[in-house]
């Protein structure tokens, strides 16, 4: 099955934004068994647009185009698409009414260029849009229209905005695929997330207990990302459900203290989750992190149940007054210290009266490094009712990179000590 | 003048990575006056790349490839596009000896698969590398050989990685632009950053002064970021320079207030900076953006000597505990009010001495909200030895969007606050 994915935007050939489309939508068909030969991107307003589209016709199965279905001037992909399959454009009572309510249910009436949104070219079906008005479009185009090979192809139109086209991809599109281009071969495609050993170690970890699957045609994949490797299982077949499960089940047993999530799962939602379920309590007390941790723990909905502080004491002043560090201890081993990491973490859970406290304390660079310090190093304190733990790390990177590894590493050394813990109340 | 990019690279097919590259040489070169009409991506190790550069050979006048240059098996551009353009791949031995230098100066040799980098295609030139071994190759594409109105085309290929690709590109294909393709007509863009006034509304404001400049033919852009608008002037002619100048200096005068900076300056960076040069110092008390604040001002090096401590007061026990917020005030008007505001506002800077204090108390969403206070409600207070500021704002955005606007916000209103102050002292 040949698929070609067209973006259009100008915005995207000026170098304006990112095309994050792309990814996203190759990720989605990936996952699911289909895989994207071709991605083009083009901008508005030209004949471009239609030449792309009708060369992608030519070649694909399936055609998927991103943009240019809203009001404004320089939204014209219906129309050019209209044109070149020699459409007309009609109007759908229904898809004005979805608009109206869309607008009524914020108050607001729509402004009367919206009225071109309900436009839709001849026989094409459309996609629900729960999150914006544009609605998207399906055409089934009809054999020896384009393509050499007499097929017929499958157009699908999907609006701009990220919030509405993801949503309408995976409800609507998804399932259509699923109907029109099924995998009658049984696709599964799973991932499993780790955290706590690179890349070439898990994979050396892996690769003796893996190694029947493997010879038995499973794909086995690594994808480094920063402070986490996913591992992913592709199998194929009727038994590809059994396959996967198999491996996965391989892969906790082997590596299962690194795993702590599957498909899209990020470190800082499961612990939110799994602390919530213990009913436990977090404080923070971040110098070279600089609030990047409690930053990313306030991303998850329902983490106000968990996180009750973070001091992101940046000045020695802070961390006395705020933390309780002994001026003393500063002074003898510097802020950048194992005795300043393991103040910081009990002053900040004797301050807040959490469970748990982490505290982290280094040289996030470009200055400040020394021949013993060197730019890179942090040492990460964890405190509990069991006493405290101090981790030295040498995160030699970018102050933004240094500052993403050391929360993953953060992270990653309070889900060992939650996990360590009694189980889940809930 | 015809620009082509294909980028190649079946991670990027597979929605495993974000194409970095598209949105990189595109600014790039719109920057310098080129305009890219068409992106493609493609698969390694497939026919797809031979037909895809064939394509953009027989239209545009540049193509650039990225990607496909290394020594794994997976990398064939090289080989491709030999065969398309029916060349032999000659060794150049003064490349292999800069691969061999290359790893020489990292106490290494070089291993033997790497001597592929050193085969070009007869009658290239080739970019030195000098963040890695796969030199760049340039190919001019003889006329007649595939396009249909007889003229030559230029062939740039470039190695993957993006510390290597990217200064490559700037010191030598740019360059190289501006002689094969100079802009004999002058071409000038630039972008002014601003905050604090939406994008129809700068549009509105920018409008009269502007007039004659666009009726004289000077392009007039807006790109609406994120609680940011950068408005960008193009023009082009011997003039270029000074009608720019001139766009700027207009832009200042009639709306200078929003105006944060240029290019692609950030707004914490400008802010670090501009209180650096005043020796203030800055105390942060985040409720709702839980430490993205803190986060984004410990982004930029040297916010040390500005941020002397960030609490992320979560819960309400926090609030009173490390901010001094009256447990009365918490009761008589709950936690998202505009006096809890002003009290975490006037407690950090109590706190900590810190000549400005900036509080922020909202409902993230996408639990928490009621009538009175819907998700999105926020409080922003500033404090100073001015006195107290409060701004009330409704921010309906999911939680990180949320987040990430309210932090603009604030910082928007602390630079308004400094700017007030006494001028810069260096």
């Amino acid at each position: 099955m040949n698929i070609e994915l067209v973006n259009t935007g100008s915005e995207l050939l000026l170098g304006r934004v990112l095309n994050t489309h792309q990814q996203w939508i190759c990720r989605q068909l990936s996952d699911h068994g289909y895989t994207v030969n071709r991605q083009v991107a083009i901008g508005d307003g030209s004949q471009d647009i239609r030449n792309a589209v009708r060369e992608a016709l030519e070649r694909a199965d399936l055609v998927i185009t991103t943009g240019g279905l809203g009001p404004t001037c320089d939204d014209v992909t219906r129309e050019r698409i209209a044109e070149l399959l020699q459409r007309k454009l009609l109007h759908i009572p229904e898809v004005e009414e979805a608009i109206r309510r869309y607008f009524e249910s914020r108050g607001r009436t729509p402004p009367a260029k919206t009225r071109v949104e309900s436009f839709v070219p001849e026989g094409a079906d459309w996609l629900k849009n729960q999150f914006g008005t544009a609605p998207g479009l399906v055409i089934s185009v009809d054999p020896n229209t384009f393509r050499a090979s007499g097929e017929r192809s499958l157009l699908v139109m999907l609006p701009g905005p990220p919030r509405e086209l993801r949503p309408m991809f995976r409800d609507q599109v998804l399932p259509l695929l699923a109907r029109e281009f099924p995998r009658t071969d049984g696709f599964v495609c799973r991932t499993l997330k780790t955290t706590g050993l690179g890349e070439s170690l898990m994979e050396e970890r892996l690769e003796a207990p893996l190694k029947p699957l493997v010879e038995g045609g499973m794909e086995l994949g690594f994808c480094a990302r920063m402070g986490e490797v996913d591992v992913r299982f592709v199998a194929i077949g009727p038994r590809a459900e059994s396959i996967v499960a198999e491996a996965e089940r391989l892969t906790l047993e082997s590596a299962g203290e690194f795993v702590f999530g599957s498909g899209d799962d990020q470190l800082e939602s499961v612990l939110v989750q799994e602390m919530s379920a213990r009913c436990q309590t977090l404080a923070l007390a971040e110098s070279c992190t600089g609030g990047h941790i409690a930053n990313r723990i306030t991303n998850v909905p329902g983490a106000s149940a968990v996180l009750l502080a973070g001091l992101v004491t940046y000045h020695n002043d802070a961390k006395i007054q705020l933390l309780g560090v002994l001026p003393a201890t500063l002074a003898a081993h510097g802020a950048v210290s194992e005795p300043v990491a393991r103040e910081m973490a009990e002053g900040a859970r004797r301050v807040t009266g959490a469970d748990f406290a982490l505290a982290v304390t280094g040289v996030a660079g470009p200055g400040g490094g020394s021949k013993e310090k060197p730019v890179g190093t942090v040492f990460l304190a964890l405190s509990s009712i069991e006493g405290t733990i101090v981790l030295k790390q040498l995160n030699a990177f970018e102050r933004e990179t240094f500052k993403h590894l050391t929360t993953q590493q953060a992270l990653a050394m309070l889900r060992r000590a939650v996990l360590e813990t009694s189980p889940a109340l809930a």
